[in-house]
């Protein structure tokens, strides 16, 4: 989705190489898709990995990948890491010396411009929060993620699981870090930023959304009122914001129905022979269909608001979505979005909560 | 969905039938696929339909259609009737002669076993809920959606959007009334059912489902715990509670999204030759795919709660949904459900709110 814009095509030797610092350790099968990632990253962008990880497994196992060696990837030593199984309060407490706490310390430190993990999204989250802190102004990241829409153009949509029982104000600096979001990465002009409600009156939602509308009318935003559930693909508007349950709820909802639907499109393909030639004649359409959908495609969703370019994928990542969350880091963190976002909170006068 | 269980196949003059109330002026296109949907049933289930709305025009509507002159189709007068853009409240209070109005009555005067309306849902909810009351027990009624999943067996999702900032009582109810909806009406033995939110383990979620979470586990269900979105299309849970607003979020996200699932697969299959041959060749699994995601297969949603059948149906309507709101409708009527709903909150002891 993010590739429209991207600027990071490989250009000669000279172009500068971004420094991305990859959770090696992260994903469910990691660490050969952080790896094979990292390989065809750096190949193809203009980018340097740190992968970061136990030191003896992650250099064995760039020893078996003979295209490897010539590339600019380097390990940084992290003893331990976060499974998806860990509390995150208690593994950050007990593990002080996780791959993504050192990670984080890579782009605290300067030595990386962005950090990605597969990993456990709660730990990531506030691992990241502890080790590079907050935007000034910030109350609460956000998770955000970037929608297909039939229009093609995308929509984006935050919060999507850093946080539930959301006040207003937070609602309001979601939009404010998502339309910056929309401007920077996306090129939007003047991003339409819509309330995730069920009605498109003023009046209709529940008593969070009835209480923010007033301050995301004030805020100076090109607010498009209130947005429904089908308006997140349909274009409407470019950014919509929600209290992080409703929208983990809508974009896991979103996941379940693209799995089944791609279940019974396979399903109702292999009910025929007629079918099943008709299927094959169109190959190339399923796969351009299924790559649109696809979440690999996407990368990670970066979490707006924290004071460093961080970028959480997918549990399930393969080295395809660890390649483009590796694209998405670089993008995101030479965008500048976060020191604009911090430049909008330091100017604007917002309600405090 | 429901057909599989359905045994109002016609069979012979003998058989009984059922009455309907129909609301004649419900749909966007009002009364033409109420008309059409109307003669359709009439002709294919054991099914009487009262069509409710203006006397002169309803009958025009019938003489154009010879096949309705001798089908067990009658016209109840209603002068007046609700529009979508009618206030629910101010309209239930001005439109005294609403077909809504009218149509609820017949089913509390028994002249129907149940009504069904493609109107404005808030003034379908507000106007059962007052001219035949809740079901004792029962403090908010519950819309409920009848899901695909990849499994082939369906998931009932309650609340859709009757109600926001639910209680945890009020998701206790929902769960005990969509426990025996799947028992009476989809033939469960054991339903297993499940409390959405954003993550499995007991801990997660928002302040309401945290609550909520233990008086499920003591409520003599077949309690699965918490579910994620994804799991509303992969039949982990028979049943799944949510909050009214997270319910329309998740419903209308699934809409909007198969929507550009169609759009998307429709521009695929048209980007070259071969992919449009295919497409040919493939017709059939595609007519198949697409009527298992339809919404006019399900015709309409129960409004659980209720002390009578009701069952609302989209605005969109076309003739085929109100043919199988209709059939719901009946199923539903038939089922009993409501009596053994009604019995289970008068012999537990729920806690009180």
């Amino acid at each position: 989705m993010l590739s429209a814009n991207a600027p990071l095509l490989r250009n000669g030797n000279q172009t500068q190489l971004t420094t991305i610092a990859l959770d090696a350790m992260g994903s469910d099968k990691s660490p050969g898709p952080e790896l094979d990632g990292a390989v065809f990253a750096c190949r193809n962008l203009p980018v340097r990995v740190l992968l970061v990880g136990p030191q003896d497994r992650l250099a064995q196992g760039i020893s078996v990948r003979s295209a490897a060696r010539r590339l600019p990837i380097e390990i940084v030593h992290a003893s331990e890491w976060i499974t998806m199984e860990d509390k995150a309060v208690a593994a950050i407490r007990t593990k002080r010396d996780s791959s993504m706490r050192v990670g984080c310390k890579l782009v605290r430190e300067g030595r990386a411009a962005g950090f990605i993990t597969a990993g456990n999204t709660g730990a990531a989250m506030a691992t990241s929060k502890m080790v590079l802190g907050m935007i000034s102004g910030v109350d609460r990241p956000a998770l955000t993620a970037v929608l297909p829409t039939s229009t093609g153009s995308p929509c984006i949509f935050l919060d999507v699981g850093a946080n539930v029982d959301c006040k207003p104000l937070h609602l309001l600096q979601f939009a404010v870090m998502g339309e910056m979001y929309a401007r920077s990465v996306l090129n939007i002009a003047r991003p339409r930023v819509g309330l995730l409600s069920v009605g498109e009156e003023e009046g209709k939602g529940n008593q969070l959304t009835r209480e923010a509308y007033p301050l995301l009318q004030q805020a100076g935003l090109n607010f498009v009122g209130n947005v429904e559930g089908r308006d997140l693909y349909n274009g409407r508007a470019d950014v919509v914001v929600a209290d992080g349950f409703i929208g983990n709820v809508a974009l896991k909802t979103s996941e379940g129905l693209a799995r089944m639907v791609r279940d019974l499109l396979r399903q109702s393909l292999k009910s025929t022979i007629t079918a099943q030639v008709g299927a094959m004649l169109s190959r190339r359409a399923f796969d351009d269909f299924k790559r649109r959908l696809d979440y690999s495609e996407y990368g990670g969703v970066p979490l707006l608001g924290i004071n460093g370019a961080c970028i959480i994928g997918h549990g399930s990542s393969n080295a395809r979505a660890i390649y483009n969350a590796i694209r998405v880091t670089a993008q995101f963190a030479e965008s500048g979005t976060n020191a604009r976002i911090a430049e909008v909170f330091a100017n604007t006068e917002l309600p405090v909560g």
